[in-house]
Formats: C-alpha cells, sequence, structure tokens
C-alpha cells in the first residue's frame, strides 16, 4: 500500500492512497483524516485503505485523480518521535578516518542514534530556508522507518511486525554548527534543521523481495544540481538494520504510534557508488587531496533524492529541496 | 487560566480546565476536544476558553466536578517537540566539579539543550517502570514551557510573546546510561527515557508578580518518600530564561505550536535549598566526602515535585511517581 498527505493548508494535511505506478491518487479522508490518525488505529482502518488501494490500481475508483508529488506534504508532516540512526557505520568510519581519530570497536555492535526535532518537518518539494550557507548546509539522503506502539525492552526479532511504513528521507545538516554543539557534549540541536520526506510512504510488502533481512536492498539515488551524486546500495554495508534500531530505540521506553527511525546517511565501502551526503564526499577528498574540494550547499542547488524498484519505477516519489535564502 | 487533560482511555485525553484553587474542573471539550488542538489554533480559542474559566473560578459553571489530579494526563500526553535546557549553569559547573572537570566559559553565554523523545509521556501519578535500578534511575525537577509557532530566528524580546503555557516536569533520568551515551558523542538517548508533567498548565498570568524577566521567582519543592529534598528558588541562579531557551531553539528552525522547553534542573548556589536531583546531592557528597552517600533511586522510592504561590497553594498540582519493576 502507498499513503500520502495532502498539503491541504491544515497542519497535518489529509490522508490519499496513491497508485503503485504513482500515476493516480485518491482521498482516503472518509476512512481516516490523517495519516497519524490512521496510525492510530492501524489495525483497524488498514484492511479499509488496503481495499481503496486496491481498487486504485484496478482503475475503479471513484474520486481518483492524477498524482502530482508537488501537492504533498511529508507523509507526516510533524510526528511524535524522530530519532535517526547511523547504520552505515562504515560513513562513521570515514568521518573518524578524515580527522585521524580511531573509531571504538563498540560502534560496530551498540548503534549510534540522535533525537531529532519533529514539529516542523518540510514538504518534500520544499525549499530549504537558511540565513547564510556559512553553517554548512548539507542533505544526508537516507530511509526511514515508521513504528506502531512498541513495547519497551521488545528484541528485535519482534521489532520487525512493529515496522509498519517506510520512507526517504533527506536529513538536513548545518555541518559547520556540528563541531561546537558535539564539543558541548548533549548532541545535536541546531545543527540539525528541520527534515524533509518523500511524498509517499509504503508498506513494506510495496518492496518484494527488496525488502529482506530488515534492509531494504536498492540503490539510493541523490542527484545534486542534476548530475548524479550517488547511489549507494542501502542494503549493503549497513550494519544495524531496522529491526535493531527499534529495538535499540525501546530499550527504556515504549515508543508511540508513528514514531520514525531512520538509517542515517546511506554509504558503501564501494566508493564507486558515490555518497549520500556532501560531507562524505568532502571527506574522501581530505582523505585524497588532504583537503576538501567540493563545497558545502550554496544558494540555488538543489538536492533530489529518489529509490527506483527493479524495472526503474519511482517507490516513494522524490524529495527535491533547493537551498535559497531566508 | 488553568488547563488539564483528563485520562479518558483516549491517547490524546479530554482537555479540561481547572479552577485557580485546583477544586473544580470542568470539560472544554465542546470548545475543543485536546490542549493541542487549542494550541493548533489558540488565537481564536483562547478567549472562549478564557470566559468558561472565569465561571469556573466564578462557581457558575454547568457541569464542574471535583478536581482530581490523578485523573490527568501530563498536559500533552505526546509532543511534537520536547527540548531541555541547562539554564542553572551552576549545576552544569558542579557536575563537572565533581569528576575534577573545568567547565568551558561559553557555557555561561551559550545554553546547552538535549532533544528529548515526546511520543509516550507519563502521566503525573504514573509509575516509573524499569526492569532494574542499576540503569540509575533519578529525577530532575524542572519547569517548563509550553510555545505556540515560532518563527525561525526569533529574539528574545520576541519569544518572550510566544510562551503560552508553564507546567512542571519531571525529567526521568537513567544516570548510568549517560557516562556511556554520551562518550558517543550524538548526546542522550536510552538514558532519558518517558517524562512526566504536572497535571496542570497554566498561561503565565497566573503568576502574577512571580512570572518576571521570564523566569518564575518560586521555589519548586522535590520530596523524596514524604522528606523534603530540595526547594531551590526557580527565579534565583537561572542564566539563560526561558526567552532566551526559545530563540536558542529557534535558532536555524521554526518551532511548531506545542513545542515543550524545559529549564534543566532547577539550582541554587545556595545549598541549603537542598537539590532537584539525586545527582546532584551524590555530586555535592563526593566533594565534601570523596564519595556519594546516597543512593539512585531505588523501587518503591516516591518523589513528589509541586510548586506553592505566596500563600502556599499548589499552583500546578503534584507530579507524584513511584519507581517499580517492569
Amino acid at each position: 500500500m502507498k499513503l500520502a498527505t495532502k498539503n491541504n493548508g491544515s497542519r497535518d494535511g489529509e490522508l490519499m492512497l496513491v497508485s503503485r505506478d504513482l500515476s493516480q491518487a485518491v482521498s482516503a479522508a472518509d476512512i481516516c483524516p490523517t495519516l497519524q490518525a490512521a496510525l492510530d488505529n492501524w489495525d483497524e482502518l488498514q484492511p479499509k485503505l488496503e481495499a481503496r488501494y486496491q481498487q486504485l490500481n484496478d482503475g475503479q475508483c471513484n474520486g481518483a485523480f492524477e498524482f502530482d508529488q508537488k501537492m504533498c506534504h511529508s507523509p507526516l508532516p510533524r510526528a511524535y518521535h524522530w530519532v535517526d540512526g547511523s547504520a552505515y557505520v562504515n560513513h562513521v568510519e570515514l568521518v573518524r578516518k578524515a580527522r585521524g581519530a580511531e573509531m571504538p570497536e563498540s560502534f560496530w555492535t551498540d548503534p549510534l542514534v540522535y533525537q531529532g526535532g519533529s514539529d516542523t518537518f518540510l514538504a518534500p518539494f520544499e525549499e530549504i530556508k537558511m540565513p547564510t550557507t556559512d553553517w554548512g548546509v548539507d542533505f544526508e539522503s537516507e530511509i526511514a522507518v515508521i513504528t506502531d506502539d512498541v513495547p519497551m525492552g521488545v528484541t528485535a526479532e519482534q521489532a520487525q511486525g512493529h515496522i509498519k511504513l517506510l520512507m526517504l528521507v533527506n536529513d538536513v545538516s548545518l555541518r559547520n554548527l556540528i563541531p561546537g554543539e558535539l564539543a558541548k557534549g548533549f548532541g545535536f540541536y541546531q545543527s540539525k534543521p528541520s527534515s524533509a520526506f518523500s511524498p509517499v510512504a509504503i508498506t513494506p510488502d510495496e518492496l518484494g523481495e527488496s525488502w529482506k533481512e530488515g534492509k531494504v536492498h536498492l540503490p539510493l539515488v541523490t542527484h545534486l544540481n542534476g548530475e548524479c551524486f550517488g547511489r549507494p546500495d542501502a542494503g549493503v554495508d549497513m550494519t544495524f538494520n531496522f529491526p535493531t534500531l527499534v529495538a535499540h530505540a525501546a530499550k527504556s521506553r515504549p515508543l508511540g504510534t508513528g514514531c520514525i527511525i531512520g538509517s542515517g546517511t546511506v554509504s558503501n565501502y564501494d566508493r564507486s557508488a558515490g555518497s549520500s551526503c556532501l560531507a562524505e564526499k568532502r571527506m574522501l577528498e581530505t582523505i585524497e587531496h588532504g583537503k576538501p574540494l567540493t563545497p558545502f550547499m550554496q544558494f540555488d542547488d538543489i538536492v533530489r533524492i529518489e529509490m527506483f524498484d527493479l524495472r526503474q519505477n519511482s517507490i516513494f516519489g522524490a524529495i527535491e529541496q533547493r537551498l535559497v535564502k531566508s
């Protein structure tokens, strides 16, 4: 099933179903007004939504209209929990290597996560507004899952069944604010402004064989100003799969339905696949040339993040964001 | 105005008005179903809620009933943003001193904050369930504000007007999970489980002269197992007032209405006032005796957090939580 949230001017938007090929959409507001409301009562509503989704794909759905990704909010325009992992540990290792620091061995066994702000997500085609490029604006192309209610202490095996939806994320980062903020010891805050998510959220079954071992086995494609910047495979070099991240998040508290858990920047050891953020490219340049050559985002730069199935059809629609001066 | 959320079995509860003396309550669900919904449309709804609040205080409100704090959820049972400061910098200084570390000078001018989970807040009288006391369960008695929509880049002067409500918080902390987590460099996550808030949230005018300079000038009283543990004045030694914390939070992103911003553990240089968390007491013991004498919370320990006006009337009702084995 594919779901999206129409930006109808309200804070939480209007729930829509989107056809598998992203060509058609239909309102689901009569079943449930918003995606959060659907997640609040998923077991009861999911069959009703699935039935209409089937009709939509069969071309037999009253009220269906042409789907335009630009009408969408992020699937959850605001959420109650957004935690982002660093599941591609080779990326973290590279960050350390670029500054000549060893990475603790525990990073291979204990997930690194940060809690993010979730009250003001950007729409997938919304501009990123910043007062200055001096903050070092970067994108991070990632995958995220949305869970239902997860009890505290859940195991990774149990966690798999709590993953209800998947999306793409642009975890916007302000690289030049990070060192000062991390030096204070309490983690990111100002350096992690509002993130944006793909127009469409999907149930895991939509991925077929590409969803296995709790990972998405497809390339995540990032373009910067129309040129391919990276297409690492999200199923490769993911040290912690999604169920493991969910279990980590629920160690000392339950998670409320609608909790969003991100993978962190997708990154492969095979550097020919390119990168999913400017910082990684700059680190590779630093290791090779002694200094970074690629700048962070400049005003009017456009980042586009998308994932395609084995037939080269877009799965989630695209995140496409221009950096503009606020 | 005093507002509360009745635990009616739903995820977001039912909005109530509570009389100034906390003796009577009345549903406000016909005006607005939940507190978040009221904040979503505050300018329009606030006068209607104020009118009923006036009737309630005048004893002329149909449907009024005896108020029982134990019927309450936290005012926002779940929220879209919860960020906690460390505005009482003397407390942070003490933490450092106890482990023989210098505190950077910048801590006096640049607020230290962390982003917390906000999907599963505890009710004010709800048990704190943990599988073990080995995690070092501690309370932190604090004050928090709730904002409306705050634009990115707001100044502290402008921020004052965005503070709509105040509450008390118990920011539950797992002290023995903190060192390992902070060593990883991404801040707190598992070490900060679900927090609880006071039964009642109030508009700032309810504090009269005790709300000035963006601070609450009254003692915050903490009892542990019925004995007074601390009553430091929240208006004393608060290095960053609430408008400054709001401006800090909004530096690189807007804040969505219902954003909760905490003060951090209330702490006075005058140590005769006692403390607002076990960790601080243990640090003072470490400095004096070379080691802590007071243990962290044991199962069945009860913490109670409350604030009284100049006539010794409870302002927010109490947070009262027992630690139990999950």
